[in-house]
């Protein structure tokens, strides 16, 4: 990018290095105290005690900072147009609210030109790098026709390489009284449309938006397009996401708030399969938060994802869900941290980001904080001081002495 | 402070402006919409409708933005050194931890310098002025001794106006054996090197800390010498804390988390006693949460604050406890900006700061949000884009045009 960067950096004086690799450092999270890391083309070429710390061309003093990798965010709805604040405050206070719901997103996001589209999810991917996340998958699924689909897809392919097809997000109001007409349109021409531009296919699976046949028939379809499937389920109530997920292989089922035992088994027989949880979208629609402890007790994959959207959840800080995750879920800040990076990675078949062993992308983090149990300890502040993705800074001051 | 300071500034195409003032604007916060403010000397000048404002010699776009008067911070023990994390998060994940508790923070603030001290305060100042504080409480009470009291007010009296005098926050180690003669030094030799620092006692009237005896002498012997009474109470259980704030005229109370149908209406006979609401201790301890709306809808004053210690809750964010306020106790979005504003400066007896009518301070908070409602619509993201203290800008980038 820059051609005066130097070609290795040095990464020194780290308090603590959350590695994600238990080879690497102590625990779940491969903590190593006192380290440092080098950076070469965009990858981790050394992690390890700075007392070893090979030579490099520039250096970066940490001065005791933590480091971790970036944020994995899986689970993101950005593309979208409109403010439903307004809605979100009457909710929260009890009062009647007209007109809102996913409908007014569906409504904005159709009247949006595409270049209002891309400055807002522009915006919002920068915003959330700021905050730590050095990889957010995007979804589509506020256009719900083929052209708004596919432009939602084109949109999300300028701000992510994780494009997820959201096309049966919900039933769209023209097909209210025909849900199979949308779900024939959705895995036809839709489907032909929006699949080159996408990696995955999701599938709003609930009572309310697509039952189980249903979601079975967009998942296949778009497995035969050479999409990887992903399952919203087990929001709202218990129901079939959890099984179906497992039984399509689905890399991840996602917010797994209301589980059977059945369910918390199933997954826990299938940890390829990832458990996604989304605090954020619990804490804003004042819903119970989902049995984490369950779930890692059982072996299940935990990720923890942020859902950023403008209906149940707006937030794009995944410190925030971390914090969420030790106060609600009962998950240790280790836990936490690593499902919020390796974790999420798992949920999007990713080896090579969430971790910080030698060869994975340089993406990572520079906290003010000695520590990343601050990240649940100080909830709500701000402690990203650099962001580094694929070897570059894209965030913070630039700390490197040449 | 700076000599080529434009004299008067006006902030224009705001998109909403709290006020607090309900003769200015609409509703609790007094919001006026498409809204402009003029500042001078310090003082806000004029707040009104865009398209009536006067004329200044600079301008700042807010394009769209809106604006709100500086959170006023009514609590906070700031002044101490030590780190806490790992037994936050030996706690957090139900595991034991010796040597933790605030005889650590003690042990460690005694053994610091003072420009230690000092340095962590301001600090500390800086970053909740970053998230929009522009003032902030700080009390003493990690001393504990009469010389380390009294070096802790005079750091609270670099960073803040507003210094508490906490001797009686509990009792130290080397009086366990004789409470009440820490009470008599507290009361004695203590306050009288104490108060010439101060402009308030506080006393933790709590079970396991001081008893209401204790406690009535503690602000008494602290009103004698011209200070004036503030109280933490019914944090871990029922008690007389509110009992006696209301009894000795108290500017706030500060927890409330267990109160009794009598204590409610007590702080509604009595509103210039506030009920400074803490639930960013509440969220560190998985404590449970003040009632709210019995308080609001009793008629009793309620602030917001955020308690920033090492032990129970190291936030600075007061966004956060926005956020937490209208989850957790379901006050509305209005409701929690007023009580972390307007409550704050209740529960300091100010009447200068916490609006921004004509003759306030013009300590004013510019967030990258179109409306108030996002500090609870978008949980953990950081918004602030500028921060006016005495009508300096003291935080973001200058969006001054001459
Ligand atoms: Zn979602
Ligand atoms: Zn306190």
């Amino acid at each position: 990018m820059n051609q005066s960067e130097p070609r290795t950096v040095l990464i020194d004086r780290i308090g603590v290095l959350a590695t994600n690799d238990p080879a690497l450092g102590e625990g779940p999270t491969g903590e190593i105290a006192d380290a440092a890391l080098v950076i070469e083309d965009g990858r981790v070429a050394w992690a390890g005690p700075a007392a070893q710390a090979p030579a490099a061309d520039a250096r970066v003093d940490a001065a005791g900072r933590c480091a971790i990798p970036g944020f994995v965010d899986s689970h993101s709805h950005i593309v979208f147009a409109g403010d439903r604040s307004r809605e979100f405050g009457a909710r929260m206070s009890g009062r009647p609210y007209e007109a809102g719901g996913i409908r007014t997103t569906v409504a904005a996001t159709r009247a949006a030109s595409d270049a209002e589209l891309l400055d807002n999810a522009v915006r919002l991917v920068r915003e959330a790098q700021a905050q730590g996340t050095t990889t957010l998958e995007v979804k589509s699924g506020y256009g719900l026709s083929t052209a708004d689909e596919e432009r939602s897809l084109r949109v999300a392919g300028r701000v992510s390489d994780e494009v997820t097809f959201l096309g049966a997000h919900v039933v769209p109001p023209e097909y209210a009284e025909d849900p199979q007409g949308y779900v024939d349109l959705v895995t036809g021409e839709m489907l032909e449309a929006c699949a080159p531009h996408a990696r995955w296919i999701d599938v709003f699976c609930e009572r309310g938006a697509f039952d189980e046949e249903a979601s079975r028939r967009v998942l296949r379809a778009g497995a035969d397009k050479g999409l990887l499937p992903r399952v919203h389920g087990n929001q709202l109530g218990t129901g079939p996401g959890v099984r179906l997920a497992v039984e399509v292989g689905a890399a991840s089922v996602d917010h797994c708030t209301h589980l059977t035992a059945e369910d918390v088994d199933a997954l826990a027989q299938a940890p390829e399969t990832v458990a996604t949880l989304l605090p954020g979208v619990d804490f804003s629609t004042r819903q119970p938060y989902p049995d984490a402890r369950a779930l890692l007790d059982a072996g299940a994959t935990v990720a923890l994802a942020g859902d950023c959207n403008p209906g149940s959840c707006f937030t794009s800080s995944i410190a925030f869900c971390i914090a969420l995750a030790v106060r609600e879920m009962r998950m240790t800040p280790e836990e936490a941290l690593w499902a919020a990076t390796a974790g999420g990675a798992r949920a999007l078949r990713r080896t090579d980001v969430g971790h910080l062993a030698p060869g994975a992308r340089a993406d990572l983090v520079l906290l003010d904080a000695p520590n990343p149990i601050y990240l649940a300890y100080r909830p709500g502040v701000p402690m990203v001081d650099a962001v580094w993705k694929d070897g570059h800074r894209v965030y913070g001051k630039d700390l490197t002495r040449g």
